[in-house]
């Protein structure tokens, strides 16, 4: 969900206040650039040849330091492979290359009639989407990746090709034996090296609209947004601002946002039905204390609407000039939302942080923008702990430490509190049967 | 799909024409009942010291022979198992322990204005359709068991305990670690034994209308569905009846439909989206020649609308008194269907075999539903033959041999066609790390 210019690079950034990783992370011994499958399959079989790790990197775009070399290497830039494949138009799939981004397939699709809706902000390359489970603002009615990826092509660590659901299949679903296609998805590069994605399309909607609501409370907002999805609305985002992140926005943007817990919508149907979906979310909102309730259908108005939202990163940097940020990534069910978020804003005014929060409250994941001074190590360590605190709140709420980032380096240990033991050890051996010399992306997920 | 009489049972009853895997299927040494997870484990645990293969049983409904015994061992029937666990109304999600069918949980939920859609027609047990990767006829809109199971509880070979995405936790979404959740989903007993599972839950739709349509070709059948999904209306479900099905209901249920391809469609939604619904539904198979395009809301019309398609097993049934049925699963590419569909019905002209065709046509997949006599052992060869040359021609048109049914038994050979050598090896390198002594469920999927 967020901008380009929080990259990780092939030096391997990673989590800004996290220094003992940045310390272990040194540049890869080399970046290869193949054109191929047949090309990634012969470097990789030289790697496991001569030991040597394998870094897949798809863009950079990345939050968890998935590309970071932590032992040297070998990085596989996989940006020359960049060919839309196959389109097929009636059965609402296409594959792709893994340097083909998700900005370029719906640029590329766009006389077709069909998107792709999985949009984490980024401009990611869609096999990068894959490899570390991706998602976003669409995710409350499209899904994540993992709904998403029919088949993948795969390079294993001794360099020999799979395809997880057969070669050239794409039947839209399948009970043909295990699900590897769900086991490379978000598996982070540590499993293989993903060369080939075939993934569903959507009919591009008719109509849009935006709209967006204030609240009295942050329980105001997540019971709209329970009441919305109770009632069958098929919305197609919804989104959440915390007051501090729509004053930041409203400073950025010179917009006038009431200061308080804010709803950004986005509707996608026929003409007809967005009518009936915009009144019915207008009545909910409006029963659980929302006012200002606008919405826009033209594309210019939708845009200065959402504005606020798109630019929530941005907006969060803008409040300390010079400074970093990192985003947290936890995800609880929703009814736990109103609790951790107001205990989450109790820490960070205790620990004077400046962390607004932005959210994809459909799914009960949300954002802390921690904006922080990367020389300041007393900042640098205050916001470590308030990290790990709130992902431990998650924990406790029946959550997850990351809904949507990935585990990367710096939330191996959270991993393991949050699966325990048992679920540890079968994702092990997994790793172990797949990868027993530990060259794919050593160091990161376990 | 299927209704509970064509059941397999504790002793093994597999494909019925498939005599080398009935002989082989032997009842399994001793049942066990177990009533919590901690006896299912103790249990696991004295299979595993004395190499005893596990059978587990859900209800015995599944289609491919999953719950034979082949080589004898312990069968842990789960039906005391039978509590629904957690319902939380706010978070769409419930656990249930494996005894609890669909039925019973949505009888369970109706008073909380929520539902579990997943339909594969019997009265399956939930932790059963996880195991089998489950759908039906609900699955374009709502998804399979791979898109609405959250978590999962099994007991592995070796009698442990793990939770697929950790314990008691219920995100809508993750990205944390591999998914584990997605590689017991459809493994069919072979991976452990799954005694708990958490699933998603939707909102009762406000209203629902069914409408039935005739087309003067397969083709134009499956265009209308395709029209209908790239015009974005959330249908959730398009069916599929072939003449010769429609003919059978028609005689069973003393019905007046053309004898003609012809769709059965469900709306789900509020009143007002549903008449746009309707509408768009009507104009798309309108211009594809449909007629005869009859709707109906009240419950009583819905249910006389449709009864051609619920009881499409029993008019099949009941096309040759005496004979058993068994139904291929296969799946392809929507634009596909029309050309398998036309080569099918003639190969099952040329063999002189009854197999009219009903099918989930939203998702490709579609069943000849065989009508055979087991005791003309010429016919059971020629059935075996087809369904073999069936299975290839889906994958022939990048398909899959089973689109919601397994593997089972007897689709092992078609399972290695289909996925190829590299794929297979994953497969078997992830069953041998999880179940080395091969105890669990032996001799299906692999």
């Amino acid at each position: 969900m967020w901008p380009e210019h929080h990259l990780s690079s092939v030096r391997g950034i990673v989590l800004v206040f996290n220094r003992k990783y940045f310390e272990q992370c040194r540049p890869p011994d080399v970046v290869v650039f193949p054109r191929c499958v047949e090309e990634v399959s012969a470097l990789a079989k030289i790697c496991y040849r001569h030991n040597l790790p394998i870094i897949p990197f798809g863009t950079g775009t990345g939050l968890e330091g998935g590309v970071g070399a932590l032992k040297g290497g070998v990085c596989f830039s996989l940006r020359k492979m960049d060919q839309v494949l196959d389109v097929h138009q009636e059965d609402f799939d296409v594959t792709v290359e893994p340097g083909v981004t998700r900005k370029a397939l719906n640029s590329y699709l766009r006389d077709t009639g069909l998107w792709f809706p999985v949009d984490p902000g980024a401009d990611a390359s869609l096999c990068g989407m894959a490899a570390t489970s991706a998602s976003g603002t669409n995710a409350v009615h499209y899904g994540t990746m993992r709904e998403n990826v029919l088949n993948l092509e795969v390079v294993l660590a001794d360099g020999s090709v799979v395809h997880t659901a057969g070669k050239g299949r794409r039947p839209r679903k399948s009970a043909a034996g295990y699900n590897l296609t769900n086991l490379f998805v978000g598996s982070e590069g540590t499993l293989g090296i993903i060369t080939k994605a075939t993934l569903r399309l959507y009919g591009i909607p008719e109509a849009v609209v935006s709209a967006v609501c204030s609240f009295p409370s942050v329980q105001a907002a997540v019971d709209s947004t329970v009441h919305v999805l109770q009632a069958g609305v098929p919305i197609a985002r919804i989104e959440f601002l915390d007051d501090v992140m729509v004053d930041a926005c409203n400073k950025f943007n010179s917009l006038s946002y009431p200061v308080t817990p804010t709803l950004f919508l986005e509707f996608h149907g026929t003409e007809d039905s967005l009518d009936e979906q915009v009144r019915t979310t207008e009545e909910i909102t409006s029963a659980n204390g929302g006012a200002d309730f606008q919405w826009a259908r033209d594309e210019g108005t939708r845009a200065r609407l959402w504005k606020a939202r798109h630019d929530a990163w941005y907006a969060a940097l803008a409040l300390r000039p010079g400074c970093k940020a990192y985003a947290t990534d936890v995800c609880v069910p929703l009814s736990r939302l109103p609790h951790i978020i107001v205990e989450t804003k109790e820490d960070l005014i205790q620990n004077g942080l400046t962390g607004p929060i932005a959210g994809h409250v459909g799914d009960g994941n949300f954002h802390c923008i921690m904006v922080l001074d990367p020389d300041d190590s007393d900042e640098v360590q205050r916001v470590h702990q308030f990290t790990e605190r709130l992902a431990r709140r998650a924990l406790a709420l029946e959550g997850t430490c990351t809904g949507e980032h990935g585990v990367g380096l710096g939330k191996r240990a959270l991993l393991r509190e949050e699966m325990g033991p048992g679920a540890m050890g079968v994702m092990q051996s997994l790793k172990e049967s797949l990868d027993p010399k530990n060259l794919m992306n050593p160091g990161k997920v376990l």
